[in-house]
């Protein structure tokens, strides 16, 4: 089952895709679509059709089975929650029009589950999905391991619904069960 | 040309189609979406792509060549705003997957060119849809009489761009033109 997690905003939309299969996790592919620096005189609506097209494209590239995406309800600028918004709705249409599930993440909801806290910060998020994934994320934005982050907790989230033994639901029994990928610092 | 304009809304969003040529104005077709009655049991997301389904069905059947979107920007509600936002931004999206443009005004900027007053009430805006179409409008719902003034709107706007002599590009100039439409109570 292949997840793709999606950061959105119209100035810069992280997304990351995950392959899940046999309790294995794989990356797939990361990447940035940046409609505000791509197409130059653009309105904000030029913007989000942009971005509909590029999560379209993504979508079909690599054959998606299920999209996540990180939802935000509040912002102390109601000018970017109304834009992050409209950017979330374009990629959550984008994948409907695909007919690709679409499933919604807080921010507290996504970090709790990758890092065990709801408050952790962007580099506590980057350092788990590093070290779940075992890739180098070092000098990768925030926007991607953010995208990453909410593929991880899609999955955490849905491995919950039909766990065995050996399947961990969240970071923790991710942890106990690969006591290799904890690095003494 | 044909005209859409559109109220948006994920609860009831209203549409009011208008043909504009040789400097007519006439009424082709008024409807209301009820995403949340018409689906049962739905997600809000489900809401969003039904109202994206059905504004696309309607801009291909009647064969619209502009669309014209009511923008709210503030809301003492967050989450109302958010959802409205979301609406308007399913709608935008329908007709920008079709080639259609989007063209956007605010609530005040429609009330200023189709009653001559920015704080206009609901009622007034009904009435001078009503009188400027020639058409009954007394229980017809708010959100198609909106919907009617942002077309009207666009298309008083756009014909301020090519004005002529005889062509009204707002309500005072129609009634000028047109002093027979005015009832006297």
């Amino acid at each position: 089952m292949t997840i793709i997690g999606i950061d959105p905003g119209s100035v810069s939309c992280g997304f990351g895709i995950i392959e899940f299969s046999n309790y294995q996790l794989s990356l797939v592919d990361t990447g940035l679509i940046k409609p505000k620096s791509q197409i130059s005189n653009s309105t904000f609506i030029d913007r989000l059709k942009y971005l509909y097209d590029a999560i379209s494209k993504v979508i079909r590239n690599y054959d998606i089975d299920e999209t996540a995406v990180e939802t935000q309800f509040y912002h102390n600028n109601a000018q970017s929650l109304m834009k992050l918004t409209q950017a979330r709705t374009s990629v959550e249409l984008a994948a409907l029009n695909l007919n690709i599930p679409v499933f919604e993440y807080s921010p507290r909801e996504i970090k709790l589950s990758v890092t065990g806290r709801g408050n952790a910060t962007k580099k506590s998020v980057s350092f788990m999905v590093a070290s779940i994934l075992n890739i180098n994320l070092n000098q990768t934005s925030t926007d991607i391991s953010d995208a990453l982050a909410v593929a991880l907790c899609h999955i955490f989230k849905k491995k919950g619904q039909n766990a065995t033994k050996n399947s961990p639901r969240n970071w923790r029994e991710f942890i106990e069960l690969n006591p290799e990928r904890i690095i003494n610092l």
